[in-house]
């Protein structure tokens, strides 16, 4: 038995259309018996939302089967925090709630929190900033729910958490903490257990050298780059991080 | 004759108090024929300001001998601006002002702009963020008014320019084009032509290492560091910017 973790926009679908052929490949891989999770970085939609547009999209989907930064953060932080620990969350309301969910006690009082959780936060302003740095000189651990520096939109690219990270790193001259998402091996950790599945059997399918293929290698699954995002076949050869396998299309996933 | 180019807080007064001595010392190098000149790196408050703070506290001053990281981004952007070039300033009002001085022309619309002045906005927000990252992968050039990660305040420090220089290195993956205040050439130069003197008859006095110090140095002058700001001995010592006179304090200037 194989375990599939894919990424989504750029490998399964392009924002709101399907790549040719995916919902047949994973049903095909369902139908033969390989488990598939769904891995996402973007802190700012819900696991819900993303079930409900695989769904939509002719793949057949549930919550559980899709993890993001924001689940990833939740679950890191139940392990390391105290009852008594609090969480200062720079990030939108979805990341927020699915703290909430898993029992978080999060603070707006940067001299109260032991962690801040730094995330993409389209409303972000320089309070936000200032109570970020406050935090973080005074002691509090900073975990980035993903590093990504931008997000693509369908006309462009914005900002995405990279920015806050390198906000914050550019005011305290020093690195961050942690970033659970992927290349992060906690954001491995997280699907690997998830399938119930060892790492050197499951393949790791994005279109992203430097997040996706990088985990799946640093982690010793087998690294998948899909050429219908954001890597080309040249940025594969040129890059540090060598996928396993190059494949056109998510259509192509069937014959590993 | 000999030029003193003096940085000021830390180094003329702290916050409100003035360092012991300062007005009489700056008072003999005039008498005795030599030039002085001030020169701060902060771009929030106008150089008028500081000339009247200077001279209520005994060292009469005007705004002619008062240079700033705002009026050097303003020279320099005069330079190499042409006609229809116009800027999209990071920033708040004492530097849009002093750009609008000096003639340049301003846009908020990241698409038209040539360069950007990306300088400390306590007003920042996500959208000017955008506005910067979409102005810079267009190609506008990014020009910081200044470094420096913080700025002390008195119960401690708040995210100066540095941090926004972060946002948008986080963002693009890439270095900003230039930075214009201390510890920058272009800084240095605004100082020694001011006074007309060469480098080397001209003594950069502050307390911070990696600007005052570190720009001395890197032009030739006589760096002179002084104790009463945010470095120590210890740090001078260890440091990769060696001031080439230590002081306890401004008061032992005019043994040099």
């Amino acid at each position: 038995m194989k375990g599939f973790i894919f990424d989504l926009d750029g490998t399964v679908y392009l924002g709101d259309r399907l790549i040719e052929g995916a919902a047949e490949a994973i049903q095909e891989l369902r139908n033969r018996g390989d488990k598939v999770v769904f891995l996402s970085n973007k802190p700012i939609a819900t696991r819900q939302s993303y079930a409900e547009k695989l769904t939509k999209m002719g793949i057949p989907t549930t919550v559980e089967d899709v993890l993001n930064s924001s689940l990833i953060a939740a679950r890191y932080l139940q392990q390391v925090m105290t009852p008594t620990d609090k969480v200062l969350v720079i990030g939108e309301q979805p990341i927020r709630d699915e703290l909430r969910a898993h029992g978080i006690q999060m603070s707006e009082d940067p001299n109260e929190v032991s962690y801040v959780v730094l995330s993409w936060d389209r409303q972000f302003t320089y309070d936000g900033l200032n109570d970020l740095y406050q935090a973080a000189i005074r002691g509090a651990k900073v975990i980035a729910s993903n590093p990504d520096r931008t997000c693509p939109l369908e006309d462009g690219q914005i900002p995405d958490t990279g920015a806050f990270i390198g906000a914050l790193e550019g005011a305290t001259g020093r690195p961050i903490d942690l970033v659970v998402g992927k290349p992060s091996p906690i954001a491995a950790e997280a699907a690997v257990r998830h399938l119930g599945l060892d790492y050197h059997a499951c393949y790791m399918v994005g279109d992203r050298l430097e997040t996706d293929i990088k985990m799946g290698n640093d982690t010793g699954m087998n690294s998948v780059l899909v050429l219908t995002g954001i890597s080309t076949r040249e940025m594969a050869e040129q890059s540090e991080y060598n996928p396993r396998y190059i494949l056109n299309s998510i259509k192509e996933i069937v014959n590993l």
